[in-house]
């Protein structure tokens, strides 16, 4: 295989067909003395880079969501523990900065399972390469990338299964940034021919729909068009989205949602109007997570609803409140798509059973 | 009855009771030269005050939305009417000056009830007071404070008919500007010795909820706490809301509902977690409005909604689309709140049939 980060990540697409938030330079790249991001903050007015040279810039950049999406997140704090070891003198130093560079990025988002497992794989490469005699900091280098291509994969593979439910679809409804499956999906139908209308809310307070979502999915090529947070339900009730499409931060073994809050009101118009609501999630359910008892809502400083893009919004006095997350219970999903094909979200469970191309990430 | 703009504009409250968006130098005041109005933009960051001394002043500040809500545009637009008649010379020259101030207003808000009834009234009685050969400025003045007056007192009996539905709740969800009654609820729940906690979804792209709701209900005394547009349906699903209230900008004869748009998707979240849903339309129904095919939803420039207070939010070449209003079918609906008591929404077309204490408004 081409090395995946000189190509497109998966070795599927070129560069130049994909949005800037999925080529690397729009993620996470290696760059021998540094990580470089893509500053997801101020986008899409000022495309801007940050040179992270120590473990501590990867961590910093990560709190203050200068990155943003498990994915990127994962590639940079992988990238960030290679960085740890680069410059170490001996292997006990490369021991001890390997644990510190472990414990700080894990710390940035202890609800992060993505960022744990590439931190965790990580750890257990440098220890296999220094066992061996090699260099660690390469093999870390080589554990992301791989786990990387493996990931774009999956990612491929879900949205290769969910085009077919769109192909007659003039519109679809999406919520916040629904990351690489869907884009990949919207590269997919392109490549046949099929342009569609993509209604991205703008997923207030962070605006990841307006400001990821809509230029990505324009750059490829459909027809972008945001809408507030309270429009999704006239969208559907109207008949202008045909089917509701979003990403999944969590699917429970039960066929549980739990998604950027705001996709449980679409979820239930999309229900009351007939339009089937598919949720894309390529690794399936979480092995740990039997129904909602399981997942607790990860409540943000409500001070961050209080704002918009660095203005108050509201009177002194008044609190804010920031629920990140939602929940959708099963009866409200029409499918759960996956790398291993698409699923009822009753028998979601059966994932695990399923023979996949790839191995679960 | 003393008159309405000195004090508390229907004499049952003082002026020190009142959030400052229900007092006179909140709304609009007569200044005998000139209109004074609340620049609702910059709230609520800055008070600041336009004074309009042209009709032209008046229909600019209702366009560029420095006024804003039925009550207060109706109000200003009734004294530009009085500002157009102050320094007329003749009868014939009161009369063209009085035909183009009511063209203009009228232009401003072509799909504004209120403000058409409240200029139409004020032509009325402009015209009786030149028949009478009394002064017409001034008999328009007190034209649109009888008028004022009247509707506050409507407002308020639709409050105290709300309060009971209420008065066991610890929390309500509301979203936009429900403007008055809810206000008056508010402030006679205060009275009794509640405090409530209000959630108010920001309602983008204008942000009413969180500039002007939740300011007010503060300054009322209750707590006030900011959600985002896509988290309504958590507040209530979790149950830290007991009841949804909003106004309505028209209820249809069959229990249809017409008001700012997400608050369709609030009202299926309501039901699917057995919250009721309270709509307080002071005046009932619209007698010329049989059902949703009679409303017609006005589509606003979609650019608004890629943009806060001159940001934008996303990349050129992505639309953005701006229904101002959605449609709330009348089984999602719990009671309608007006001056003449509660209506099942099924029957709320018996609003004409029932005695109130003030003609219709």
């Amino acid at each position: 295989m081409t090395s995946p980060h000189r190509v497109g990540l998966d070795g599927e697409y070129d560069e130049s067909e994909l949005p800037l938030l999925l080529t690397r330079r729009g993620m996470a790249e290696w760059m021998e003395d540094a990580v470089r991001v893509l500053d997801r903050r101020c986008l899409p007015a000022t495309v801007r880079f940050i040179e992270c040279r120590e473990v501590e810039d990867v961590a910093q950049a990560i709190e203050t969501m200068a990155i943003q999406g498990a994915f990127t997140l994962s590639l940079a704090a992988g990238y960030g523990m290679a960085l740890a070891l680069r410059t170490a003198t001996t292997q006990s130093d490369a021991n001890s900065r390997l644990r510190a560079a472990a414990h700080r990025l894990r710390a940035t988002r202890p609800t992060g399972l993505a960022l744990a497992r590439m931190v965790a794989a990580c750890e257990a490469s440098a220890e296999a390469a220094q066992t061996r005699g090699e260099n660690a900091s390469e093999a870390v280098v080589n554990t992301v990338d791989n786990a990387a291509a493996r990931l774009a994969r999956q990612a491929l593979a879900t949205a290769r299964h969910a085009l077919p439910l769109l192909m007659d679809t003039e519109a679809i409804l999406t919520h916040c940034f629904a990351d690489r499956s869907l884009l990949y999906l919207l590269i997919e139908a392109k490549r046949t021919g099929k342009v569609m209308r993509v209604y991205c809310s703008e997923t207030r307070p962070y605006l990841q729909g307006a400001r990821l979502t809509a230029p990505a999915v324009s750059e490829i090529g459909h027809r972008a068009t945001v809408v507030t947070d309270g429009m999704g339900g006239f969208v559907m009730r109207r008949g202008l989205a045909q089917a509701l499409v979003t990403a999944a931060d969590r699917v429970c073994l039960d066929g549980t949602v739990c998604n950027k809050v705001g996709t449980y009101q679409y979820a239930l118009a999309a229900r009351a109007n007939g339009v089937p609501y598919y949720v894309m999630r390529q690794s399936g359910p979480d092995q740990e997570s039997a129904d909602e008892a399981h997942v607790e809502i990860e409540f943000r400083d409500g001070d961050q609803v209080l704002d918009f893009m660095g203005i108050r919004t509201t009177a002194d006095g008044v609190d804010g409140l920031y629920p990140a997350f939602d929940i959708t219970p099963p009866e409200l999903v029409t499918a759960i798509v996956t790398d291993r094909g698409i699923f009822d979200p009753r028998v979601v469970a059966d994932y695990a059973r399923r023979a996949g191309e790839l191995e679960q990430g």
